[in-house]
């Protein structure tokens, strides 16, 4: 059980995760084609309404109809590279926040030269691993999100480590990616603390995937397991269970 | 328990079931990324026989081995417009039936204006769901089935209207995409009634979707379910569900 | 329980399973889009960690760092027909093995054509099934995997008939394509036999696709339990449970 400023921020992680179901946020996703699958089911999961429409003629009309917009760089194709620029000009154009998760940069020079000239866009969060986050130079004004055993959520002055989550995470695809995708869906639905929001996401994750591993027998089960605590998640869950430093 | 004319339809229905797991109907299915392993996986359910390609060199060639074909416009990309009218030529000139699953044509106009295109070209049934349905105009010859919570099939002067289902179906990504292969599947394994197929895949997928729900702790675990409820559905439990009108 | 030369080979394959599982050999796959999220959670299941660029731009970057490659011609897109090239150039001049899956070459000329060219350029393992092989011409020196209810993997003078599995693996899809991956992992973790790398691979995927069939109620909920029973497998499995001929 959580107690002073850790209980009130698992409270707020809470009252953000009803919010998003009340409001059903449209969120438009740019992502690979392995995560986009998983992500769209994380997001119905939660209430958000999913699109993945990567295709440049029309992903501008998404975003402008959408209420947040996440991009994510893995797997990226000729179709995302193109339709990125006028996706990210549309949600910035209509107000709309977007997220960045930079798959993979350390992996192929082209992808992290991509990356760094997306920082420079104005994304609400860039969520990556630490493995990424060494080859990459984010703002302080930009929050950035490093996931892993555990998880830091810092801008500017402020920081929040999060110590849930599940090892079997690491034996699923896409469940960084994933994530990325919620994490665009509470900040859409937000009031304008992009950082609460993540840090809000992040918890609710992490917590759904601590109790799919009690019921998982492997990484098969973690995932259909995960799906089903996202969606029957109660605030009490979190304030009973968050980890905050 | 089913009586009467619905009890016929039933019975109907459960046939068709029969036939499908008898005759292996090979399904070309041209949709998008998010759908295509659940489309695959639901016909493989069944006793179908899925192929996904959509590379138009060898879209023709598919078709023409296949015994149906499935056009879903979800994220519509550059391959599939291109694909699209050389798969649909193949179907027809080689007199295969063909089934449109125009996917969120209210969110972008040009994917509207191909919807509407490819209605003019004989397929032998649309399906989507009201909102889609709300924008687009099909003639009367074509068997149009709008989904939702209560499901409705139409030709000409034909109605028949489906009540059964499950909530959580809105809860997995890319759930009506696969009913529509799986119409496709009935269609193809069919004696020329394209709108009883129609009925008969609708009644099968919903009665599936209800046993899964019983069975299922949420979103994750249904569609596992309902995999497995597809793969095991008795004729029997089509009569003792079926709610008609 | 195996006895005999039936017995060595099947500790063996139990050998090079805790080989991957200790080693996570880098898997780039360039593998089509129904597989590649079944493709990537089978190599996670062991350990091995996968990705999955198909974009000729990074995909010699990615195989580069990486350990072992496979290339599967199922639904050959623009794409990987451009970066397959790239690629296998990559992992031939880098020393690193690479795999062929040559996906429904029956029903297309022009894919045909594609795997007669690749196997010229000198793959450790082709895994395909009886129809596939029937079309291909393969040498004595690359080892050739035949999967279907009985498997045989040959090379040269050598033979290895494998009688484990599950029906059920044929009602989920991209499961062959799968298999393919996993065979990559153990290659690519191996000492120089890709003979017995494959035979290993081929037996634990059976194997638990065994263990998962005692589990399972049906093809949604075999595929999840087939993780987990890779996840879980034990060399005391194989050795138990292991029909060689």
């Amino acid at each position: 059980m959580t107690h002073g400023r850790d209980h009130e921020v698992a409270e707020e992680a809470g009252r953000r995760l009803e919010a998003v179901r009340a409001s059903r946020p449209k969120i438009h996703c740019l992502t690979n084609f392995v995560a986009q699958t998983l992500s769209a089911n994380v997001l119905l999961a939660v209430g958000a309404v999913p699109s993945m429409t990567m295709d440049a003629q029309v992903a501008g009309d998404f975003v402008r109809s959408s209420d947040g917009l996440l991009v994510n760089l893995g797997q990226l194709d000729p179709w995302r590279r193109e339709a990125i620029p006028l996706a990210v000009d549309a949600a910035r154009g209509s107000g709309k926040p977007w997220v960045l998760d930079p798959v993979k940069v350390q992996r192929a020079g082209a992808r992290a030269e991509t990356a760094r000239q997306l920082i420079g866009e104005d994304p609400a969060v860039v969520r990556c691993n630490a493995d990424e986050r060494e080859i990459l130079q984010v703002p302080q004004s930009i929050v950035l999100a490093v996931t892993g055993e555990v998880d830091s959520v810092s801008l500017a002055g402020r920081q929040q480590r999060i110590a849930n989550g599940s090892a079997l995470m690491d034996r699923v695809t896409a469940m960084g990616c994933a994530l990325s995708a919620l994490i665009t869906s509470f900040v859409a639905a937000d009031d304008g603390d992009p950082f609460a929001a993540a840090v809000a996401a992040i918890l609710v994750f992490d917590i759904a995937g601590e109790m799919a591993e009690a019921r998982a027998r492997g990484p098969g089960s973690f995932q259909i397991e995960l799906l089903d605590a996202l969606y029957a998640l109660k605030p009490a869950d979190i304030t009973e269970r968050a980890r905050l430093s």
